[in-house]
């Protein structure tokens, strides 16, 4: 069975993390979530890596703040794709999560987003989008979603539009 | 049949970038490489990616510099996976390619790594991570390639340990 | 007939953005306002831009945030002014939306304001500047609207100053 | 006469801007250059300005360092568009002459450009596109440029392309 | 007549500026205050200094946000001591306020403090500790202020205080 | 007698730098808090971290915001480990205090934490740690506590996790 | 027997690293000195430092760069204190190394030193500081070095001196 | 005896500090110049301090670099005003030093200026500024060198000029 696997550094994530979910929801991907920390439980975040991958996990969503270790720590044990939600609110507004998330040596891919909510939403499409390679539903459906997307953006264009003649 | 593009904004990407291709090679995966830029050449971008989506580009490394807009510019032509590296050597320090690049808003993801080399390198690996999950040979390399990581790292360490009895 | 363009990229800019249309209606200056995206709407965004380039646009002002790519697209698409304003708001509070929109390589200018309220104004008053060049009445209005402002401080000075003697 | 001034704050600086002129000789459009500073010649600058707007200026093009106040002090001034050019190689690589340069407050827009060279090829550029609104040759030689750029970027790839089949 | 003169750039600056007044005042310092720009009022400011200077001025207190350049554009028609205030609130926290005051090219010094009120207070310091040069009851409030600030001090720690022993 | 000795530069820190405070109360490790600052009472400063020193002190914690200066001073006054917390709140969001905190020169270290609440927290920690060294029973807590923060972990994980099969 | 393990990331951190164990040397404290990598080599970093831990180590220095989780990962395995020196030379001078030592989530600490050669120094004077707790000829040598730094320094300044009267 | 007091914080700082000795050599104003360190040599900081100021120290300017505790810990000592020169050369281009010198607490004020170079020029111009309050022939030295300044511009800018008609 094939599904995406979300690990959060902490329960203060959750909010922002389950837009992720809403958006694999959306395109019926199954999914797992946990939370999991690289620090506070780094045998937990181990075994379940090594289990989910085992069991069909596609890619693994991680999301955590400041000195934001989660996704590099799942890297570490997985050749998977990794992808790292750096999460914002911490003093300096996030950029320590996403430099300690995207700058990982080479050897050691995690396929950064945007900090905070926009980020969380696109780990979800990215991984999608990964796993559309080999399932042509989910190419119809991210198309659908495109055209739906810009489609929304025309009908928000309309309510404020000045056009002249 | 399935490769990896990559799209560079500038001839001068074309040092760093080429650490991409090298790996790509290492691990037999196939691969094009064209300069095309978001803005002085933004129909070709459109044309080469709209044609290499249909003739099976897995995923889309793209390098650019400064207001590096290169990603999403392919993003927004291709519902594959694209890979974003921000190049270094700007006025300040490719923080701007980083942020131009990862920020992208939420239905338009763009798979960020490190600035400059140790990016480009993890761009191909991401790739090869992705192209791996429907191919079992590339999933042996990859462990492989783990294992020769840390054996190359033992073998630094033997040169400089200092261990007590 | 002669006007300006504005482009923002999301409905959320609208609030902002629209402070850059009063001040062009304040100088009589006719103006076209829409909605479209350099992700989101690609084409849309081109054909908008080539539509009004041909009917007498004398500027675009593009309002983005975060990986702020609009006006880098549109200049792409146009030899007119393209004026960007960074949107604030976002993680890193515009910074990458400034970034995003000021480094753009050679030959592809954006002429950049400040992040948020002050940048759209100052986006419409930069365009008029430019309407101004060949519009002696627009001239007369900006030396005007400069000696309001100065009375305007002078204004407020009063209430707060203390001379002495 | 209609022409471009170009006003650079140090010696130091002529340089990097140098590359401004060089764009506007290659379009044929007629410029003058000189060195003032916003604090040590505040006079000398606001003399010349008032002058160089009487005689034709079009737009004045102001490069300067550090704390650059040079563009700010021009456009407060004059009303004809001023465009920024922050240099880099402070401290702080030019950061503080993009803050400086491009977070103007309500009223008193300048149009900022690039930390160094691109920026001063880009103000160039920007005061062409501005003159070429009422001069069609050289909006033909902007259509021209844009061409030109986009086969050099072809060629450039050429030398590098990977395509498969 | 000795005094301090007190220069805003915006009646938005009124509220934190005023805590350097209060200082003053409460070292029966004399001053001036105004509110006069850089860039919507750069004739009043030049005159005013001008006049300022010879009235018996003897530093110039100058808060700015943004591209903040009242300073500079003051150290520029004086030779007297200017201090630079850089105010906060901006999109980036008075940061471009900072490095636009305290980046001055060699031979126009801006004495510049810290952002906002702690550097508003300061700057009452800052001009009290230069007059107090050729005044000994200042030095001598400067020196009872402080044991003030070391007694306040003591004062709160007693309240929260644990000693052991 | 074996304590820890918390100074804060300001009672504006008080409640932050409480969390210390709490933790060690937790740990049941004996300490004292005092409000004294490197500026306005270095005296007071130096008197007590030398008294302190004598009496006992095994460690420092130095909590102080903007040009944190505290820990500095205090680490010139003493060969005790010396923990810094930058506090947070200030303009640039507790980077100034950060770096005025971390970026000691050699020979003179003092052990910095995160900004804030979570540093004052850590500060506690770390200087249980570092008396365990010495003491069995704290160790013994240490270890507990690592597994109390894991098992509360797996209770948060419980309330929202999403397990398949 | 109690020793200080030394922990580097990458053979590329050797230079900078020795300079802790030559300070360590100087003082007579026993040291091992590894490279391990969170990311490369996980296990092996765990399996270190656990052995390590029972073998008598009482703090442990961990130096990495870019997206630095070595101390992090360090600190998840064993409750004494951990000690992290960022390493510079990335993209971003360090920053990133600094932001993914130091803000760690609470109930994990770093102790945190300066970015490079200085914090590589200091991280030994730390560990030092920890080790004389328990070693009253350490704090001797402590004591002398802290004399011999300033008499140093007063030899510098007699180089250089201008001194009036 | 009036005269200024220079302090740097290192040997290492001497040669940009000297900048500012051959200013205020060039106005014939005494000075002197020392070594001495907030960390390395406190007690030494504190009695020179005191004795300068009895002394006729009119100002103080301080050079230190990375966490510069030099300016604040000297303001803590004496009411005269204190200069701070941030010295550039760290992993983050002297951002570090000059956070650690500007952002001082309310009631205490470091003036401070630029980084590096500019600012220990600008130091002695700014304690000249302060010393010609009472001194005629300095005011009057300070108004030739603005002149020369000037004129000197205007060397440099003659030989790059374009001038039309």
């Amino acid at each position: 069975m094939k599904f995406v696997s979300i690990i959060m550094g902490s329960k203060s994530d959750y909010e922002i993390v389950s837009e992720a979910a809403k958006i694999l929801e959306l395109f019926d991907v199954k999914y797992e979530m946990i939370i999991s920390s690289a620090h506070r439980s780094p045998k937990r975040t181990h075994d379940y890596v090594a289990d989910a991958d085992k069991r069909g996990a596609q890619a693994f969503i991680c999301a955590a703040g400041m000195a934001a270790h989660l996704a590099g720590a799942v890297a570490a044990n997985t050749t998977k794709p990794v992808i790292g939600v750096p999460m914002g609110g911490s003093a300096v507004n996030g950029i320590d999560a996403l430099y300690s998330t995207v700058q990982m040596p080479a050897g050691m891919p995690v396929a950064t987003l945007a900090i905070g909510k926009a980020g969380a939403k696109n780990a979800a499409y990215l991984a999608i989008q990964i796993l559309a390679l080999s399932d042509d539903s989910l190419s119809t459906k991210l198309a659908e979603d495109r055209a739906k997307q810009e489609k929304s953006l025309e009908e928000d264009s309309k309510k404020i539009e000045v056009l002249l003649g």
